[in-house]
């Protein structure tokens, strides 16, 4: 493994190309945990990462997108537009140095930024793999998703909104993927999927399709209506904060 | 229900307060489904939840982040960025207007953005609320999280990674919260907690954290192995797809 | 003609290399008119270029730039920079997919942000064409302009102000252009003219000169003076509107 | 008059409350005029507006945006967004020392971008008014324009496209307009119409509307058919410039 | 002194209005120190400084703009506009909590950007204070630098070029300035001068003027032309380092 | 020399490779010199530079950074991003036209956003240079430094803190940089040191290293709180200026 603690010289001449770079933030953690909690608990699993990856492990970022805790002292945060500047940068200079597999994750689920922008990073540079650490695995006992693009649900949706537009889904492939859905992050659908469809078309119907958007929306609808009058509760409310 | 179909004034008359936003996307759906499949779902979806709430239904958005559907003819894809950029000037139009309640969701998966972007929206303008129309229902069966943070598990990882730093947590007091989590796209963690904590500190152990470390370690190292030669395998094929 | 109804396996086997990209508005069309009227009527106009030209005809962009319309309810603005970035985007998206001719028309005169993105695509990207839609027809009985740039006009102008820096204009050859101005979009000076110079250096006239800059300043300051006046008086006023 | 030549204290001591802000470029002008026409012009003009109104003004702005000419040497060009940039900056300046009147032109066509970001800081800081200096005199023997936005040619096409939509045009006032229609860059349309309809709605019909829209389309196909021509023609060849 | 150690609880109660927030590198330092080495330099700076002053110390940010130092394995670079992104979400945070004395210092040179950026945010928050940690002493037997703006200097070079604008300055009174020029960073020129001038400019002669021009000028033209020639020479060479 | 009086094709034909971008402002400058100080002064720095490089000579461009000064009327300031923009933009036009030497300089110290610009811009276009005209002079007497980088300072200092991060520092070569530490704006240190240090590493103890930073912080501290309580002072107080 190895750190900002080496030399250039050590790094160059260890033929190591898999850095790992973590990301977190500063932002309260209640009563008994410090403000900086994540961002020690993310160069813990970082350094555990670059053990047994061998990989060169940088810094955490200590600052994160942390707006939700801004009403706790000490806490700071970042626009998102930001933080995605930083990704960039970062994995620029790493791919300039000719590392190839970068594992990023981060110790906080508010720098959710990260993803749509590795993906569009994965796409812009298809010499290297930006790996998002936390990804599932199918090898686990997690079944590989079935439905995700153009399956039975949005074949059985689109036979109730607009039929005259659904092309012989009766005889579609059944296309159940070949990965994880979150390899959409590194490859495109093409090396993916058999029609650019990920599921079972054949299976979709008009009931299917009339019986999922209702209930979709009876989701919604009840979700909303909660909802607004939830936040407006609280907010007008002192808060449920001891401070 | 209001739509473009009506005149301004129409709308101004109307006294309603609540738009529909809906994203969507233009890209490849199979060899079965049309282009603009996410499009003309967006818009009856829109369309439904316009006439349940009686609201304003803006357009869906015909363009999304479509990045990893790029190899397939047709597709259009927008920078993340630029995503966000509508999203705040809608947001900004709709409440110059006066309108209060402004629901968003999207068709397409990939348009992520835009949940951090709601979330900076909505502590930038306490005077609206932008609500994302898929959050989940607590009261269907789906239970409310109880280990947030700084509960159980991060204060069993701190106890493991630095224990000097950890005060008191037994007796911290358990803080199940006091309604979803994704309320944290809405309010401040001071409107739903007691302490900036959600979840049970005491039950925090040094094993339990090292268990919850290494595990996770364990998980990513073996993903991150697997995908290392997943995508390093499927891109030098030829592609899966049959086009 | 191909339409977001197609399936991408059609556009892609089609041949189609022309695709029309309709932009328009949500903003308020008095009491008579819905707010969608630009967005339908671009639609149709779309329609009508897609089935003359056999081209890939994307939906219109519902929103567009529509400040000056913000006091009517419903109306919907984007900043100028955010039209322009969905402009390059969708433009980037086609160009990559192999289309070669990008036809580009507003049914909304306030987009006029899209022209001078226009022209910098072009010459971004000089193996597609972005095309204005409703550039003017030289054939029609319009005239090609004679006195665009370094002409009798702007000649006769330096002659007046700075005599000492024009050089030889009497024998400087006279050159009409041998296209219409527009095509400053599409090509460089240097394409469509001899000199650099576009119109007849041989005519300016030191007393044409100051006669055009006289009159101009006449004219500038008669009117600035007039609107000052009447645009505090309107600020200041009610509004003429009956709402 | 005052200029860059006074001290701060006369600009203060004056209580002119008046600012000319020249745009010009440093782009070829043919061989017998320099690369700096542009900008000497606008020099002398900004003079000649600044003694007539006792205005402050300011050195003409060099640089523009110029990239239909970088074919030939010396010529510089900026993006069209930072030409923007500093025109939000120097009239945010001016306004900050307590200018109202904000007198804006551009010797070159080319800085069109301009106008939009005029139009956008108008309405952002309705205590100031930024003039576009060569706007249009309606007292000068050029008439109000009579059909601009929902008018005649508009009510005629939706009669045409979607005759459901539109409502009661035959008894909806005519509305000429106060001013012309260049006010849309410094007032809402809520200053100067009487519905926001501009025009003459009842003169409006479907025959009127058919025509208008196959005589535009008409028009656009016979001008791309033939730019695509000419432009791929032109791009092959060597150029006509004399170089 | 707090750090992120602490919980937001007792940086809360602490009364503490200061924080440290350093900026540092990640940045190859040769053969016998880390890559890290401004970063151990800027936490163990910022610690020292917290202690003495009680203040919130932050983690020193571990990547800067190290551009000229990408040749060596294991550097990382940011643009400059990104760390300026940085530096004003940081202060912004503190600034919502109530801090009001903001204390920067940077232990990489190349971390230039934060100058600029500081006085920018100086200006628009005159309700706190950030401070460039390592500004220079004027009690320490540094004198108060006495030409600084509109002093001898520049009116001599004025009377040498241009002395029709030169007013009286024989008798302008002379204005030491009663700070340090780096001052500029935190207020006007309005706080601490007499005139807006710094300096003595009844010393300036014509003669001074021209000597400091040509001066100025013979300096520029050797060092220009010896600088070219010696880069072209080492951008042609191999490099000097032993790698 | 060259100008913008000159013709596009007597540019051209001139042979001449190198261009001078002078930077200014238009700022107050007392009561006894005109707020365009700078930029006449620009100017004519910059004609006497380009006759004695036989230049191309660039207008200079008026606006600069120049917050310190908006208390004083006229004064006009551009955001450092700005300045930025334009610097980027016009290098890019005059590398379009193939000159290779591009001479920046400031007669105004506030725009200092160029310098870390140009450091960027020279490693982007390493086809061109792009030199800062006021760089010292290393055969002028004054010496090259010998303590920049990874030298005695930053060892003694590492020892102090972090000893065990330190190798072999006694036997590292000394490396005194062959030119002035100005040329890492436009070269890497890889061309311009032994081992990527620039000093005597061998001189370092931790006994300087201690005193270093002892007295790095005790200037400051006393520094910081003389500030603090000064700037206080002057922002309580009318002001020192006689306005």
């Amino acid at each position: 493994m190895l750190s900002v603690e080496n030399t250039w010289k050590e790094v160059r001449d260890s033929g190591v190309d898999t850095v790992i770079v973590p990301f977190s933030a500063i932002e309260q953690h209640g009563h008994h945990l410090p403000l900086g909690t994540d961002w020690f608990l993310a160069d813990e699993n970082a350094r555990r990462l670059g053990e047994r990856l061998n990989a060169y492990v940088l810094p955490a970022l200590a600052y994160g997108c942390s707006r939700e805790h801004m009403a706790f002292a000490g806490t700071v945060t970042l626009r998102p537009t930001t933080l995605a500047a930083i990704f960039e940068d970062v994995v620029e200079s790493l791919r300039e140095h000719g590392f190839k597999n970068i594992v990023v994750f981060s110790s906080h689920g508010g720098n959710w930024i990260l993803k749509p922008i590795l993906r569009e990073i994965n796409f812009q540079y298809p010499d290297i793999i930006v790996v998002w650490g936390n990804g599932p695995l199918a090898d686990d006992g997690e079944e590989v998703p079935e439905d995700i693009h153009a399956g039975r649900g949005e074949t059985a949706a689109m036979l109730a909104v607009r039929p005259d537009l659904v092309k012989n889904h009766e005889s579609a492939p059944a296309s159940s993927g070949i990965v994880g859905q979150e390899f959409n992050d590194y490859v495109g659908m093409d090396k993916s999927t058999k029609t650019g469809a990920w599921g079972v078309p054949a299976e979709g119907t008009a009931e299917l399709g009339e019986e999922r958007i209702a209930g979709n929306v009876d989701h919604q609808i009840r979700y909303i209506e909660w909802a607004l009058r939830r936040v407006e509760m609280l907010r007008s409310e002192g808060g449920a904060t001891d401070r």
